[in-house]
């Protein structure tokens, strides 16, 4: 499947490179099992498993003679650009592993296969407590690892950052943010004061599930998802995954609010075609995935919000769903539609937050991650910042600890720095789409259901690299300018400036 | 979770067989997904890393380090009983894949992956040929590992069916399978002349799959299946398979007959009791899972025909079946559905076949598999010799491939050697039931809704030893007897003679 260049080499390699690949792929496969169907007393023992294929990895990847192979790649003219991204991208991996023992590095993988279930548990039981030595132990191996990764006095938290997404550091977020704060809190205030109200009740009712899942299939399918090389699953916090360019796989999860689906749907649709894009030639090696956790951001956003939530979308499409739910949404038109899934209601919960305070939302887990690595903030603490952080930026505070810190899954994985992706990645997907408007005329392309020239858009300039270029490559290269927050900021003005008759 | 003894040399064992289950729960997992839920399209690229999988799994078993330490292990005085079974499980696992070339292990381990695919789309497309060349593939290579394995001129099948139940040889099988032959054959037929009519009309109709799938968990409950330690999925073919004893997963079917679900459902349990009730001290270790195939499907077929085709066994549960589908067992009384599932009726389908005709199913299996590996019958004869035998020993002839040679998934795993098990399952659970009659009244437990003494029996006598003992030292240590296939035949002519009122 692989297309391989002459260097003898790199054909030494490649069986390490497959090993890698094959026993990421069976952790990959665990993942998406226990969060979709895995039996609850299962975990404990498959979270050893897990555990023991992590130390498998590991001592692949800091095999001494694959350093001894890695440096002859590294030397060696003949391979080929794409042999030359894999080498790169082994040696980022090398580097990041090596300097953690082997045991240690398997523990953390059980932990946080075990953590999943405390997390849950926690949360169901609305008790933080619970949950809190858990993750004060992620936390500090967190920590410890990234201290093992510094380089020349590198700050823990920029480490963590970029293991996600390189070169956005705190210097350059502490810049994103702040315009976030400046000028998107106080926006949002004056919404929500403006006295304009948009009525979605109709979007909450008794929604069948089987219905749901009709509509959730239909989109996914509408908007690309291609049913013969992916799979459509549930889980209680959606996500995508992919085992390669013919398995992708993504879940939704079914409530009384409708949209929360559909809209979760287009979402990880989002992830999914990123991942449907990678080329055969890189599938199943080290840069046959995502550049980045905010590049994959992009990808979902532009289509969750930039395009899904736009009127244009909704053209062809809200006939179909007004014709699966024909009593729940009689009397609904098309822009009512609209207008109640583009609604601003601060609330305390990330993933059912609109497009506009989304943002406000990672804000504040930035601003804790960087107080909990950073300033040893302890964890015990952060419930109480949590809700005073909600109540300052977004004037709601959590009722209890799983409409709080506990509402995420993120850190019980140890995924401290991912949180910023997020809002990284709908700056991406602002900036693409100011390129984008500039050569077509996405609303008319929407209108008539056509979703083609966008894919082939973000096919060629984004999604055929894998991780052959970084996101802010891709994002020059693109774009032609390199990463501009400006553009989300006025987006965000202008869309929402508009639908609530208000300036900035 | 591993109760370890105090031998410094099996310590040092320990990683490497950590290692194996853990490679070889992942294999598991992989093939639960690829039968019940993963992409059409992602067969090639998933059969790869499986097979990479298996390359790993192969090394590990034939790493030099790990023969000293077993060597070791074999003369060290130290080991509790259940590490010296350990090690003898290795042992004989070493000896059969160090004789074959990793290169071939992994192939073979890719091209069944493949295989399954292709003996899907020819089955679905009812064409032989389409199959016949991998399936020729796959014999030979099953007859080269066999000739590799055989000891002092073993003959090659004899190789194979060892391989899924020792100390059962052709000689030993052909004496079983000709009293099948002699006394069970000629027993159909008198029957089928019988002129005794069986009404079983009403068990096929239009059952609503949500009906079906609610009678399947509620009947897999009511046998004892633990959902906090296992899963009920959907499959072409009903399997069972164990990660270790906290996730013990099983599937069934929905069709238009509304017995199939529930005795594969009842069947599968059979099995997966087994797997859940391995003590915790075995399971993930290589003697901690049923101890052969046989031995398995005594379980399965103990519980399918013996205790679920009960008249019994349903006086508790027929009330709720009937409520479930009011309309379409109205007039049935219980006693016309339980003859209704016991009806005999010669087919071609092996799945579908009645407890008495079954093993005539096995029996025709039985002589091509030995045609097949001591004959050379050729491959793309098959059709006509399967024909002419079903229509010898039941008078039918299958329609097409799909109902011929195509309808079982197992030749194209290259499970030749397995079918016998099947008949021996029932002869040894005959030989349980015999024996446990003697201090039990099975149909007045039955009757109260109470298996727990059956299930005391099952794990006190056989579940819990895993691999611990052969089949045939449970069957004597269990019934104070070797094994035994009168009281397979007796029990067969006594409940049909019954039945039918024929005598053999």
């Amino acid at each position: 499947m692989y297309k391989k260049g002459d260097s003898e080499t790199y054909g030494e390699l490649k069986p390490y490179l497959d090993r890698l690949m094959a026993l990421h792929t069976a952790q990959v496969l665990f993942g998406w099992d226990q969060q979709t169907q895995a039996p609850k007393e299962a975990n404990p023992r498959t979270s050893a498993v897990i555990g023991i294929l992590s130390g498998e990895y590991y001592r692949t990847v800091t095999d001494e003679r694959l350093k001894t192979l890695k440096e002859a790649c590294e030397k060696d003219a003949g391979l080929t650009d794409t042999e030359a991204a894999i080498v790169r991208e082994l040696g980022d991996t090398m580097e990041k592993l090596s300097c953690i023992p082997e045991k240690e590095y398997r523990q953390f993988a059980e932990l946080t296969a075990r953590a999943a279930a405390v997390w849950e548990k926690a949360k169901k039981e609305k008790n933080f407590e619970a949950f809190a030595p858990t993750l004060k132990e992620i936390l500090n191996i967190q920590k410890h690892f990234a201290s093992c990764r510094a380089k020349n006095g590198e700050k823990l938290y920029d480490v963590m950052l970029g293991g996600y997404e390189k070169n956005f550091d705190m210097e350059c977020l502490d810049r994103f943010f702040g315009r976030l704060r400046e000028v998107i809190v106080p926006f949002v205030k004056k919404l929500t004061e403006s006295g304009v109200r948009i009525d979605d009740s109709f979007l909450t009712g008794d929604f069948s599930e089987e219905k749901q899942a009709q509509i959730a299939r239909f989109v996914a399918g509408y908007v690309g998802f291609d049913f013969q090389r992916g799979v459509l699953g549930v889980s209680a916090h959606p996500f995508t995954m992919s085992l390669h360019n013919r398995d992708v796989r993504m879940t939704t999860a079914y409530n009384n609010h409708v949209d929360d689906a559909i809209f979760s749907v287009i979402h990880e649709a989002g992830h999914a075609m990123y991942e449907l894009h990678i080329p055969d030639e890189l599938t199943q090696t080290l840069v046959g995935t995502g550049t980045s956790m905010g590049m994959h951001e992009s990808q979902s956003r532009f289509l969750e919000n930039v395009i899904g939530r736009s009127r244009a979308f909704w053209v062809p499409v809200y006939p179909k769903l007004a014709e699966v739910f024909p009593e729940q949404l009689s009397g609904v038109s098309l822009d009512d539609f609209v207008r109640a899934v583009s609604k601003v209601q601060p609330g305390p919960i990330r993933t059912q937050a609109d497009e506009l305070t989304y943002p406000i939302h990672i804000l504040i887990r930035y601003e804790l991650e960087k107080m909990l690595v950073e300033e040893d903030l302890p964890v015990w603490d952060i419930p109480e910042v949590w809700a005073g952080k909600y109540e300052e930026y977004l004037g709601v505070r959590p009722e209890d600890a799983s409409e709080g810190a506990l509402q995420d899954i993120h850190w019980s994985q140890g995924s401290f720095g991912y949180f910023p992706s997020y809002a990284l990645g709908s700056a991406f997907a602002a900036q693409f789409y100011s390129h984008m408007r500039r050569t077509m005329d996405i609303d008319a392309l929407l209108e008539k259901g056509d979703l083609s020239p966008i894919w082939e858009y973000l096919r060629e300039n984004v999604h055929r690299y894998g991780k052959m270029k970084t996101s802010r490559q891709i994002l020059k290269d693109a774009t032609g300018e390199d990463f501009n927050p400006q553009y989300y900021i006025d987006y965000l003005l202008e869309k929402y400036g508009g639908l609530y008759q208000v300036s900035a």
